[in-house]
This record gives C-alpha cells, structure tokens and sequence, in this order.
C-alpha cells in the first residue's frame, strides 16, 4: 500500500520528487534493429513484423474501405454519442485562444510578421491491445484537424485477421481522419519516420506507446523527425485539504494507479487524519476494480506525504512538475494561481481527472517525468509551425546598414556585410 | 563552384532537395565518453575537460565579476551602440504576438483555460572560438527575458587564461543575463543536463555548436531534457526572377557560404542568362572575401537551378523547406503567401538575409536540414509552457458523467468511471 510520510525535511524532497528511472535500455537494441530493418527494407520487412509480432499476414498495410464503413455498426449509440459530445467539448476548447498575426513595424522601412502554417504529414500513433485508446485518437485527430494539418493517418497494430476496434475508427471518423494503416511497435514508428513501408512519411509523430514505440521515437527523433514529447509512466498528485473528500481523492488516486504498474501517485495532506482516511478509503475501492492487481502494484511506489501548510504543498507540487494535479481543496482558484508547474490542473471536487481525460475539453496528452518544466501538452500548436517574414525598403535597410556591418565584422562574417554594401552602394 | 542544372525533371527533385548528410558518427562514441564522466564526476570531471580541451585551468568554472565590469572598456562604441540597437528591434518584434489567455466554458459548469508560464531555467550555449557569436546571445536571451524565465545563464568555453570576448558579455548584459559560466563542447551540455558540475540544470538547452555539442545535445534530450530544436548545416534558397540584381543575389549567397564549408546555398531562377549573371559575379565578389577558402568549399555542394516558371520555383522550396528564402522577385509579396515550409523569409531587393541575422527584429536560431516542416525558429515561446487548468461544478460533472463513464469503460479503465460515480452519488 501506498508509504506515508509525515512531515519530510526540505533536504529530503529531492529524493521524494524523484520518479523510478525509465527502463527502456533493454529493448533499445531490439528496436534499432527493427527501425534499421524497415530504413532498408521497407514494405518487406514492415510485414515480416506485422505477421511476427501481431500474426497479421494480409497483403495491405491500408486499412479497408468496407472496415471503415462497417464500424458504426458494430458499437452502440451510446459509445458513439459519448465520443461525439467528447469530441465537441475537445474541438470547442482547442479552437479558443489562437495565435493571430500582426505585422510589426521595429523601425522606419522594417516589416516583420509572423505567420503560423499547419505541419503538412501527421502520423499517430495509436496502441492496440486489450484497452484500445479511442479518446487518444481524439485527443490527437481534433487538434490536427483544426490546425489545418493536409494528411493525417493513424498507426495501430492490427490482429490476425487484420482487424482492429471499431471504436478507433469511429473516433477517427469524428476526427475527420480517412487513412488508418495496420502496423503497430517500432516497427510502425520507424516506417512513419522513413515514409518507405507503404506508409506516408510523417513530418510529426504523435502518440503513446509501449517501450518498444518509446524507444523508437527516441531513436527516430534524433535524425529529425519531430516527436510529440518524450515518454513517461503517467501519474497524478492531488493536494487534499480538510475539506477534501477521502472517497473522491481515493477514487482519483486509483485512476491513475490503474493505468499500469509504473504509475506515479502522490497525495499531499496537511494532517494525520485526513491522509489515513484517504488510505482507507483507497483499500476500500481499490477491492472493487478489475485492475485490482495493476493498480496495487502501483501504489506500492506511491506516497501520502503530510506537510505543514497549503504553500509547502504547493512548493512541493511546483518541484515535482505533475502530468495531472488535483487541488482537492475549499480555496482551489487561489491555490491555482501560484502554480508554476504542472501538464494540466483540475480544481475542487468535482473535477476528477477523468473528465478530463475524455470529455471536458482539454488535452490528456500532457509531460509527464517532470518534463511539464520545459514541455505543454498537446494543442493546436502541436500541429503547426511558425514562419517568420520580413520586408525591408531601401530606407530600411539604409537605417540598419551601420548596425549589420558592425556586427558582422566584429564576428568575422564579412561576406554578411558586403550583402548590405552592395546595396547601400547600390 | 555551383553546378548549375537547367529544367531538371520532377522525378529528380527529390535528389535535388537533398542535404549532405550529417556525420556525427565518429563523434558519438567520445560525446557518450564525455556525457558519462560529468553525470558522475561533476566537477572534477568539468575541471578536467576545460584544462585538455580549452587549456583552462582555473578554479571557477564562473566568471567573475571583474570580467562583467571590464567588458565595457574593452569594446568600441560603435559595437557597443550596433548591438544595442540590435537588441531594441529583437526586443520590439519579440515582444508582439503574445499569446492572450480566455477561459472557455465548453459546455454548462465545464470552465478550461491555458496558462502560459516561462520555462524558470535556461541554459544558452553560446561556441567560442575565432568568431563569437555575441549576435545569438541576443537571439536567445531577449526571448528568455520577455518570456520571464528566472534563471537564465550561459556556457561558453573559456580560453587559457579563463577570459572569454567582451562582445559576449556586452550582450549578455543588454539581455540581463548575469551568470556566465567557463565551459564548452559536450562536457558543457552534459553540465547543463545534470547541474551537478557548479554549472546550474537548465530544463531547456538552447543554442548553436560544432558535432561534439549537437551529438550532445541529441544525447541529453533523449533523458528528457529539453533543446531547442535538431541542429543541422546552415542554408540558404534564393528565387531570383528576372528583376533579381545579380550582385545583390550573388552577395547573399556567399553570406550563407562562408558559415562553413558544409553550407548549402540554392538558387533557383527561370532563365540561363540571369543564372549565368548570378554565377559570375558570385565569383567575382568572392575573390574579395577574407573567408574565400570555406565559401569556396560550400558552393561546390551548391545549386543554381533554372526552372519553368516561378510557380515551380515555390513548389520546389516548400519541399526543400530551407532555413532562409530569399524572394529576390518582384512580385516577392504574393509569392510570400504560397510559402508553407520556410525558417523565415525576406522579400525583395533590399532584405537580405543579413539584415535578419543581426538586427531587423527577427530571430536567427531556425530550423535547418528541412525540419522546418515541423519546426519553427526560436521565439518567446520557445521560452514558455503552457499549463491547461479545468473547473467543474457539481451541475457541470453531472453533464459529462455518461460520456466520461461510458468511455472509461469500453477502455476498460474502470476506476476512471468510478471517479465520477462516486461523486455524482454523493
């Protein structure tokens, strides 16, 4: 069960933020391997490992037209009216607030602007397996869509039969997305990256995945390939205050306990009692789920931690750089403005992470590992790219000549400064 | 010099667009070396590299305060007003187009909003070295200011007497930097990684280096720390139409050939007597330059390239994607708008890409090798995250309590469904 701790010394917090290292090392031979192989050999070697590794032996990579159209049919209007409404909250939230484009003029005859332009080839990356993850293909179509992004396809391993959950392509359909390929792992990140596999290059690759797909979007990342963000076992840290209550926090604890062995949960208390009856409350739940077993695992690297005010827990939490934080707390607003780091911040009682995890609105693609001090979630601008312009009139350029030709000289670059002479000159 | 190709086939462009490709191979081996030791030796290690490497010595690994003060006496004023004026146009263009935050309420009791918040530590990597590039001090630390990062420091390699160019610090002072610290190549980065080597963690790298600092960069970044952008040669594609000036195109040209000897320079035209003109009077200035020898070099990897028309002109630079395009045309303004894939961009006669390197207002750490398909070059952005908050009321989870259960559920994740179970029950 989850190791509570009172009242840590401030010396001691660098240990306590700390997340188990990332074990990728061991398959990171494999999968340069695998990503070598599809750079060489393309189509051939992407369906030796289709039929390998998900025992799929079909000629086409491409997801048919008939699956596409037979997935309505297989789920229930209730499943497709609940990722319709999410679908709507998420385009609503992720339309606001978009970048606009002034041209600025810094001094007599010199223009700039700057223009954002979508990322043109988006590739991602959707696992299969027993928990197909439909609200990530929302997470990610959406925002794709509403940048303006030209060719976005899916990635996600097919099973023998070459089949995958009509859920995905439901939700890739709300998504507007048409071109699903059946491909899953490394090997699926590796084709997107090289564009050789009868699969479209991606310019972008997004998406969550196993180690193997951690380990090759590394890999691919590092000769230029763009990537999302970098991996982490998700996590949660909910700041309880006297007000909280320990059946909503225990209930938040094990969401994101359930999502697999390595997840990181951390409640932070201000006293005794409320933190023993958040742990009772969480043995009590924790016996009713079907993950029963993951989510145990999980919080025996967990913590309920007792500090001595709401600023020493906001202290913490800005240290530790949550993915999700709960403010469990009566002055949530108030607590909200002091935090400096965190991926997303859900406030008071009635905003467990799950809603935001489907449906409220925002992204759950978020940094985990601390990576929130340098790293935003998934947004519109995931998917765009800006481009800097500028126009200079001859007066311009006569204003700034002194200044370029200087400069350029003092750096040793005079061929900079002989393309302002020549003009000036001129 | 420039190999020029008249109207090659569509079929070849995709040989025409591309780089050299970078070897940083036979460096990885003594970057991982490097990277390794600061992990574990900190200090000692650092001290060690900056003795073999640098021939410095000393004990700080921080410049002192003398050497902040006496920067001033030893520059020139007119240097010292160039950057100055430099930095107000950066500090003007920079400072426009900030993202403007708005809450959402995406359905009734669901509010989100997004934050932006500076990135708090900022390591700027600035290479030493016969020219010092105090011009990307400027570049990096104006945005890291504006954005309001807290802890904003630079690592350049010292030379044997632990002193560093006053240029340098002339700059970091105009952009409020006040720690500079006595470190360069890989040992610098891993420093900066790790902060265990009396060098601070940055949780963001930025800035420019040879092979040694860019493997470095792709090693560190793969743990989770953050870099600016992938680091490739430098480049240049001009268009030059009919009412193109020759000197004027063969003069920026050769700005971008005398970066390096692995500088790529394109020039595209529409007609074999402009692309002869441009061809002789390249060689022509570049009989006048102190850095003929490199410039020399790069035109031998570099293309004049006469094509149909100026529609075809574009379509090849958005598949190249170059880090600078020049639009030496008349009709640069229209032009502009058909670019989707460019770093940044000059229109016409009198903006030559110089005037962007120093001191127009917009930024030259861009994204070279093509990666500009998904990159952008550094902004105030560049220096911020964005954290995504949501306020639920009771009526609101009550709203989305079906959609988010019923999600939660055909993921199998059921602890997320029972987080919102147990609280609409209550």
């Amino acid at each position: 069960m989850m190791q509570l701790i009172e009242n840590p010394k401030k010396e001691t917090w660098i240990e306590l933020i700390k997340r188990p290292e990332a074990d990728i090392k061991d398959v990171e031979v494999a999968v340069h391997a695998i990503v070598t192989d599809i750079k060489r050999n393309g189509t051939v070697a992407l369906k030796k490992y289709n039929l390998i590794l998900d025992g799929y032996q079909g000629e086409s990579v491409m997801l048919d037209e008939k699956s596409f159209q037979e997935a309505d049919g297989l789920l229930d209007s209730k499943l497709k009216n609940a990722i319709e409404h999410a679908a709507r909250n998420i385009e609503k939230f992720h339309s606001a607030n978009r970048f606009k484009n002034e041209k600025v003029e810094t001094q007599k005859g010199v223009v700039c602007w700057k223009k954002q332009m979508p990322i043109e080839n988006v590739g991602l990356y959707i696992p299969g397996g027993t928990a197909p993850l439909f609200s990530t293909v929302l997470m990610l179509g959406i925002p794709a869509q509403i940048a303006g992004s030209k060719n976005v396809f899916i990635c996600t391993p097919p099973n023998a039969s070459g089949k995958i959950n009509p859920a995905i392509i439901y939700a890739a359909k709300i998504a507007g997305i048409t071109k699903i390929y059946l491909a899953g792992g490394a090997q699926a990140i590796a084709a997107m990256a090289f564009g050789n596999a009868g699969i479209p290059r991606a310019d972008k690759i997004f998406g969550p995945g196993n180690r193997f797909v951690t380990a090759a979007k590394n890999l691919v990342s590092a000769s230029g390939v763009a990537i999302d963000m970098p991996a982490g076992p998700s996590e949660v840290l909910v700041i309880a205050d006297e007000h909280a209550n320990p059946r909503f926090v225990a209930s938040d604890l094990l969401s994101q306990a359930e999502h697999g062995s390595d997840s990181q949960v951390i409640c932070l208390c201000i006293s005794t009692e409320k933190a023993e009856a958040i742990q009772t409350e969480t043995i009590t739940l924790l016996n009713k789920l079907p993950r029963k077993e993951i989510a145990t695992k999980a919080l025996e690297n967990s913590r309920i931690i007792i500090l001595n005010n709401l600023d020493e827990t906001i202290e913490f939490s800005n240290q530790y750089a949550p993915e999700h934080l709960i403010l469990a707390c009566a002055d949530a607003e108030n607590l909200a403005e002091k935090i400096t780091q965190a991926g997303s911040v859900f406030l008071g009682n009635y905003s467990p992470e799950s809603a935001g995890d489907y449906a409220s609105g925002t992204n759950h693609t978020l940094p985990t590992n601390g990576f929130a001090k340098a790293y935003s979630g998934v947004s519109v601008d995931s998917f765009m790219k800006n481009i800097t312009f500028q126009k200079l009139t001859k007066e311009g350029l006569n204003g700034l000549a002194e200044t370029v030709i200087t400069m350029a000289e003092a750096e040793g670059l005079d061929a900079h400064a002989l393309a302002i002479k020549v003009r000036i000159e001129n």
